[in-house]
């Protein structure tokens, strides 16, 4: 994040920049592959100038990382139904496609290549699992606060998110509804 | 693997040759990360011709792969005590060392950079996992023959290593003892 534009509204010229390079971070990522491009290409592509980008987000790697949080923050609103349950099943069966999908691989390999990207990569990995955390904790607060059994955030990594992601990262085996559905299963029974 | 030598014999001059060229690919592994660096590089250290390995693995990808999938059958062999309890408690531990330290940490890289590298990629993470599916496939298979109640080579992936992998991968947090035999009694009550 910049600090020299503190007062940026939603919805001014500063978002409508970042916007436009979000999405070239996101075509380009989808066309070539996580981080095969430069911060020159995405200036082109997003139609804005290099220092814009280098000013605001500094290297290519916090730029990288800041995009997939948010990409994350506003595609996947975690949902909230009142039944944790429902909410459960909801939020697996939409990671299960998330992560699937082209978008989906693009993210596991940005947080998993961020391992090898030094510093930056970590603050950036941490970034992106504390906004994770945190959505995760809301979906879950309401029923630990009804009193119900409720399962930890690190239950939901453990016993949910950990095997989809690496069945998907190996290759080993497609995701389907009965198998996210038993891993659910798995959660609540704890 | 190289079909043009189908005999060769174990502690022979090609054996030293293999064991020589993956010394110095571990070795560049842990200086530089994965795959940042060349083929000349690991022929220099190894100190054999660049033709040698061309030869023999074709690509850096697959050289990268089989010295990983090597390293895991040589240095990893699955204990095997008549008690399927304690085989993954030690299994457990072993894995859970392996992947804290700098040369487990650089497996998983492989692994996961193996995805983003093609079908070469693709190709070389499917005979790790193949390597390492067979494994625990022999390590389980002495319970299931007692008749014992055994979980699957999948529960073991989905409920065992996924958790430890992201926990890895994702920074998120020690894998302490009792977290990793927490994770081996969840198996073991499946």
């Amino acid at each position: 994040m910049s600090t020299e534009e503190p007062k940026r509204r939603p919805g001014g010229r500063s978002s409508r920049v970042q916007a436009a390079v979000f999405q070239a971070v996101r075509q380009l990522t989808a066309e070539r592959g996580y981080g095969a491009f430069t911060v020159g290409e995405v200036a082109e592509r997003a139609g804005v100038a290099d220092t814009t980008i280098y000013r605001r987000w500094g290297t290519l790697e916090a730029l990288l990382m800041e995009a997939v949080v948010n990409q994350l923050t506003v595609d996947s609103p975690l949902p909230s139904t009142g039944s944790l349950e429902t909410d459960l099943r909801t939020y697996a069966a939409k990671v299960a496609a998330d992560i699937h999908g082209p978008d989906g691989l693009a993210v596991l390999r940005t947080v998993t290549a961020a391992l090898s990207a030094g510093p930056d990569g970590e603050t950036a990995r941490d970034q992106y699992l504390a906004v994770r955390a945190d959505q995760i904790d809301q979906m879950l607060a309401p029923a630990r606060d009804r009193g119900e059994k409720t399962p930890t955030t690190l239950d939901v990594l453990d016993v949910l998110l950990a095997p989809m992601y690496i069945r998907v990262l190996f290759g080993a085996g497609p995701l389907t509804p009965d198998y996210v559905n038993s891993l659910v299963d798995r959660l609540l029974s704890l």
